[in-house]
């Protein structure tokens, strides 16, 4: 698979589950992984917590963006789109940057997660 | 320096020298490195002639988030602000996000540089 490729399969699974049941991201991430959710630092299992504390979420991604990293093993990710929180009508738009690293062919894990909301408004 | 002021510094660093005059970015960039602008793809020293073919451009930031990469010569710098292109006076939101990769003491390129504005919402 391409970098694309992964990138959008990534993309895809990541916000599916995440709307569906946060808890399944759980594999995503490892102890070394970071989350900087609208400024506070979280990391490795504490991810999961912080991601299911927000509660019920509807993501709609706009756009993808793919880059290779410093190191063959990597990939950036840039997403920008909306999302609805709670019961929320107004979706607030959304920007996020994943680095995943390879753990193996085809496999990968979520080393850098930076989210921040209301970009755009 | 700590990842934090690194990043702050750079920060100040790239938009100060984007705003004033673009052709001066040049040195913080190497071949390898990459700009997707708006999904645009460029690299090398096509970057700065696309940023300068931007025209009069004057950024604010508003949050900067910093987390260390994969591997320990790197960091990942992730901004939000508003942009005025132009001789336009409404502010456009704008996110962007960076990797800076170490090249001795002190001293970093941007290996990755991916930039999305909010219009076409």
């Amino acid at each position: 698979m391409s970098a694309e490729e992964v990138a959008k399969a990534f993309v895809q699974h990541f916000y599916n589950t995440f709307d569906a049941d946060a808890q399944q991201l759980g594999g995503l991430f490892q102890s070394s992984s970071m989350l900087t959710f609208e400024g506070q630092q979280v990391q490795g299992s504490g991810i999961v917590e912080k991601l299911k504390s927000i509660g019920k979420v509807t993501h709609t991604v706009k756009t993808i963006d793919v880059q290779p990293s410093c190191t063959p093993s990597a990939i950036m990710i840039f997403v920008t789109g909306s999302v609805q929180i709670g019961g929320e009508t107004n979706p607030l738009h959304f920007c996020e940057m994943f680095q995943l690293v390879s753990t193996g062919p085809g496999a990968y894990y979520v080393h850098n997660d930076v989210f921040r909301l209301n970009y755009g408004l």
